[in-house]
């Protein structure tokens, strides 16, 4: 299957996502004119409401050091996961992490092997320190060539960045290859399993990395609060890892990372039993909305699995950006070497007709 | 002047430190039973109004990143510095860009010298990259001894840390002494002034060492929104370097590492007039209380320059701790090798007087 081939399907998958329409009928901004924010992979449903509570309330703790609640919520992260506290580290965003990894493999050196497209945070990371980055452009699918990618591992030393769902296509890697590899790896080669999108995920053929911390020291798999749960503007990410590991990571991570207000948020956004379901719900409407006008209009796209897709542009993608900021739509920015693709966020359903009718707007015009 | 007559002195300049004991007696807590927090170093009186109101209004946004309001930020803080935003580098706590200075002169490696005892982060951050740690008593004034720094810090490579005021002493290093050695060190020799308690400070040989950004690249001073601002919860601090210093700790820094709900905090904090004089005043208090009873006692403590001082303790220090803790009253750690001494934060003035009866009553135990 060619990568054309392979967007046909992603369009026939996205046709075929569409749920709820009601919903967006519902939708009164598609006329308003504010600033739409379709360029972050944000939660555009905000915080849940017991977490908005939660954070409300914290502020008024704000002037103390929350370790009581750190302690908590590596409790709470922990339980969600069966695994102790001792596994859990807590970041200041899940980027925070990432870059801990990268540090902590800086003085056995060898290389970062990672896909190309794929979240920018650990090729930057590395840059002080010198790694040899091989970048290794995603397959046919879209999804990471792991077996190139273990050619330039090899036994390490090595640190293998694995973005699942993989940002900023929203493609998956099939868990079951990823678990081949690991099992198979020495422990020279690091795999840092990059989940930040993982609750977003319907498709069987995906699983988490996270059973691997039992076993194996050299697996991190990192979450974050950023996307699902709303909290992007809070910063709070954690880690998995083995006990051993996780001390690593933390030697160099600084001390006292996770706010209080972040803390409060996540510890009721994880006992939120409705948060996660809902959030699908709505990014399912807000998706299918965007796949049917892509449909309509033969724009070929990428299948989603998470909260944002990447749609094809036809012309000058900066072009493309700078008219959807003038109508006061902000999509994502250019993602080298996919220059043909734009990374749309998926906003609220009635968010996303504002987007189509403005998609549809630049097709009268030639434009698209 | 030896340790001791020094301690003389203080507690007579601690007994002139007494302003406003009517406020005092309209505290009302003395009899609560709560537990005080009398060891973390916080701001007792929490977030000011505005900061507080711009904080509640921020967890609206918390699900989008605050990359407007991280620029606002910096410009606020540069405007104060009297300095551009590229001079400004935040961090999750000042406490996250003490660990980026280690790191980014860890390829250097040489030598870390500070002093005994002070703030902790510098000795543990230094860990992973195996510097040379040279550990130097305060002097007889219990300021730092930069004769002896020094010497050990020699032509560099050299990270010489300085906090000042000093933690957990609470006693200034004159900075007319500080510049002396900052004007004839060479470049690599790499000053980390950390300055969190500034604001505190009303003394006349103490001044910030910002200035010496702008001549040189081998001095970072920090600063904190955790310390009078009252934000220790929400993890904001800051760095001031040249602009190609702080583009090399940009480098050893994770992305989007202030979050919004502090972001939003820190400006209005920034923008209210009241918000230092008031704390001020009310450490001044709650510091004239502790002393004047400190001194009705006989018990020795050094004049403090921060919102919190260092008392002696007799007997065992451990055993005071716990003792306390039983009274619901959680006092500073032990600070080795000041094993004969407590840090003591200053809480409000009513809490004060809790501990203050406290303390008597041990006193009639014949505990300290």
């Amino acid at each position: 299957m060619d990568r054309r081939d392979f967007l046909r399907t992603g369009a026939a998958l996205g046709v075929l996502g569409i749920a709820g329409r009601r919903w967006v009928g519902a939708g009164t901004s598609a006329t308003d004119d504010a600033t739409l924010w379709l360029n972050w992979n944000e939660n555009p449903m905000g915080l849940s409401p017991t977490a908005r509570d939660a954070a409300l309330q914290a502020v008024a703790r704000a002037n103390r050091y929350p370790d009581a609640s750190r302690a908590e919520l590596a409790t709470a992260v922990a339980k969600l996961h069966g695994v102790g506290p001792e596994n859990v580290v807590l970041g200041c965003g899940s980027t925070q992490i990432l870059r801990s990894i990268v540090a902590s493999q800086a003085a056995a050196g060898g290389v970062l092997v990672l896909a190309e497209p794929t979240f920018e945070a650990m090729a930057r990371y590395q840059r002080p320190f010198g790694l040899e980055v091989e970048r290794v452009p995603l397959d046919s699918r879209y999804a990471h060539d792991l077996a190139r990618m273990k050619q330039l591992a090899g036994q390490g030393p090595a640190v293998v960045y694995i973005c699942n769902p993989n940002n900023p296509t929203a493609t998956l890697t099939p868990s079951a290859e990823i678990d081949t590899w690991i099992r198979e790896a020495p422990e020279s080669v690091l795999f840092a399993i990059d989940e930040a999108y993982f609750e977003y995920v319907e498709d069987q053929a995906y699983w988490s990395a996270a059973k691997w911390i039992l076993e194996r020291p050299n697996v991190v798999v990192t979450r974050t609060f950023s996307k699902i749960y709303g909290m992007a503007g809070l910063r709070l990410g954690y880690a998995l890892a083995q006990k051993k590991t996780a001390r690593l990571l933390r030697e160099f991570l600084s001390a006292d990372n996770a706010n209080g207000v972040a803390l409060a948020a996540a510890k009721a956004a994880l006992a939120d039993g409705e948060l996660l379901s809902k959030s699908r719900k709505i990014n399912r409407q807000a998706k299918g909305i965007a796949t049917a006008c892509l449909d309509e209009l033969g724009i070929g796209y990428l299948p989603s699995h998470g909260n944002f897709l990447m749609h094809e542009i036809r012309g000058d993608l900066e072009a493309y950006i700078q008219r959807m900021r003038e109508h006061n739509i902000r999509v994502g920015r250019p993602f080298s070497p996919m220059l043909e693709f734009n990374r749309l966020s998926l906003g609220l359903p009635n968010e996303m007709e504002r987007w189509v009718d403005t998609l549809r707007g630049f097709r009268a015009q030639g434009w698209v």
